[in-house]
């Protein structure tokens, strides 16, 4: 009888847990399709908000018939519209930017949005402090390569430290292309040539893997090409501590002043605090000038015959790219930041003739 | 006159889009703070429900008390508890597997978990598709290597086709690890094994790069590694192709039983659909024999002096232990298989019995 009481009770409690199952089945279901129905309805509003905003600004701009101040006044106020809009919950329910075929390539089409606001400056933050990380390591691991060659490998480095360095710089730039990206679909406003760059550079990790730097006829002429490339990697990685401090400092200055959204990376760019960026432009255009030298000698070596390899000329050919693509974008970002500038003054000077 | 009342017409549109701007911005955060309540209630409600069933399963097990038959109809009833539990709405409010060191390293702290099952489907379609094409190209890339390799090359291949399929091969294998680690983090029940495995070929694939294959004594014998791995790897694309036939028909057949979630991955798990399956098992033993054979013979070729760089070592190392890991993956399903099978016959015979 025992047996068949604690029978009788197992099977009791187990009817009860389908039961409970089927019954969270439904809360969970309806739970789904409510929050779902009531997003769609957030978003709707929130695009419909945000475009008459943006009609507003333009019809702003385009009215002469305004008085200069108090078109302003209007933009600060739609300004504030659409900080409100974009930088609070509601930005979770504005249309974000699609995947993008890297993403999709690599990672297929899953949804990389986060859609809580601190969730997305969590995936902000952890982006700069790899990017501070990876700084470092972009600035110690070619010093090292360039210490020991002098002082243990007597001018002719070994293979293997150098194609790990390599293999690290394409684990290296896989990952800053896949983040940029990620924060690109948050809402971020990167601009697309540095995502791009890291692209060129994933390539040319991947070229310079393949590229044979045994020193066959004469070493230090062959190596010639890789040292140059240290040095300019040990360069960048001093420009990459300063750029990443200064663009943080930046970034939280812009955000006191309302004047951007928490998500905005700026990499590469080049304007406002003014103390350190006459130290770090100056660096930025040494080393984009670097980096194309060192291009035109590595398209030199291999028309001159030294090492004909088909990578010493593509390797030239990207960095010669690339060194173009980096001074194009800084100037372009040092432009619109003038021309930003120049109409600050005009209005406040403006204002004191007033 | 009419200036003024063209500025006080915008003026007033622009204050009226800001106050709707702050109004929609409580309206999403009230949104979100209200279904966040209600989903950590789900998802309490799941967690104790689910630990009720695996409660109420081992005292059934346990208990040997309860009738035979009756205890299999009790697990059948928590079975479909679970399944209810794990495939249906309420699954997204389980809590998943943590995201892995893999994923953070390439993509930091995001979150790739789908939270609606039909997402989560479409992520699982996509993948086997991808696996689709992927082991087609798998197929006709290194055939069509080893068929210019007689036709045209005269048995000494050029360096840079090789390099290309080895470059695509880790992007290929990056792809595959990082749809997997997705896939898992989605609730798939993947052999952990597999990922693995796809490292392996990952750092495979890198290693590779490295290695010169140009034929400087004598082609033919430098090249024999790379002739071997092509072979192999054309082989592997073959199995694959069945592979993913096989497993998606098996997938479909549980699902329909209701023995499988619809979010499993069987990749070279090998029991199920009969016909298929001795048409299979030999191929895949012999794959994973020949794996062994290449390994042996690189290690081979390594010590004896032919080809006495590091990465012939390492590779050889590396097939050697991806052959005996598949090897002992396939033979552990096949006894849980067979294990199985076995309890499901006495069950029959005893259903007859009675």
């Amino acid at each position: 009888m025992g047996d068949q009481q604690q029978e009788s009770r197992i099977e009791e409690e187990i009817a009860n847990v389908v039961e409970q199952a089927k019954e969270l089945q439904e809360k969970a279901a309806s739970l789904i399709s409510k929050s779902s129905k009531e997003e769609q309805l957030i978003k709707q509003r929130a695009v419909s908000i945000d475009s008459s905003i943006d009609k507003l600004r333009s019809s702003v701009i385009s009215d002469g018939r305004i008085d200069h101040k108090l078109a302003e006044k209007l933009e600060d106020e739609l300004n504030r519209a659409k900080c409100i809009l974009v930088d609070g919950d509601a930005s979770s329910f504005l249309p974000g930017k699609s995947e993008g075929r890297f993403l999709r390539m690599f990672l297929g089409p899953i949804n990389v949005r986060a859609t809580r606001k601190d969730v997305q400056l969590k995936v902000k933050e952890e982006y700069n402090s790899y990017r501070d990380r990876t700084a470092l390591l972009f600035l110690l691991f070619p010093s090292l390569l360039l210490i020991l060659r002098v002082w243990i490998w007597n001018g002719c480095m070994p293979v293997f430290p150098v194609q790990l360095y390599e293999a690290w710089l394409l684990f290296l730039y896989t990952g800053l292309a896949l983040r940029e990206n990620i924060l690109r679909v948050n809402g971020s406003d990167i601009r697309p040539w540095w995502i791009y760059h890291h692209y060129c550079a994933m390539v040319m990790a991947i070229v310079s893997l393949t590229w044979e730097i045994r020193g066959q006829p004469d070493c230090s002429k062959k190596q010639k090409g890789v040292k140059l490339f240290l040095i300019w990697a040990a360069m960048q990685g001093f420009a990459m501590l300063l750029q990443n401090r200064y663009q943080r400092q930046r970034l939280y200055t812009r955000i006191a002043l309302g004047k951007a959204k928490r998500m905005d990376v700026v990499w590469g760019e080049t304007a406002g605090v003014h103390g350190q960026l006459w130290l770090l432009l100056p660096i930025l255009f040494i080393l984009q000038g670097f980096e194309a030298y060192v291009g035109l000698l590595l398209l030199r070596t291999a028309f001159v015959g030294v090492a004909s390899e088909w990578q010493v000329v593509f390797c030239g050919f990207l960095l010669l790219m690339m060194a173009v693509g980096n001074f194009a974008n800084t100037v372009q970002t040092l432009l619109v930041k003038s021309r930003f500038k120049a109409k600050m003054k005009k209005s406040k000077s403006k204002q004191q003739f007033d």
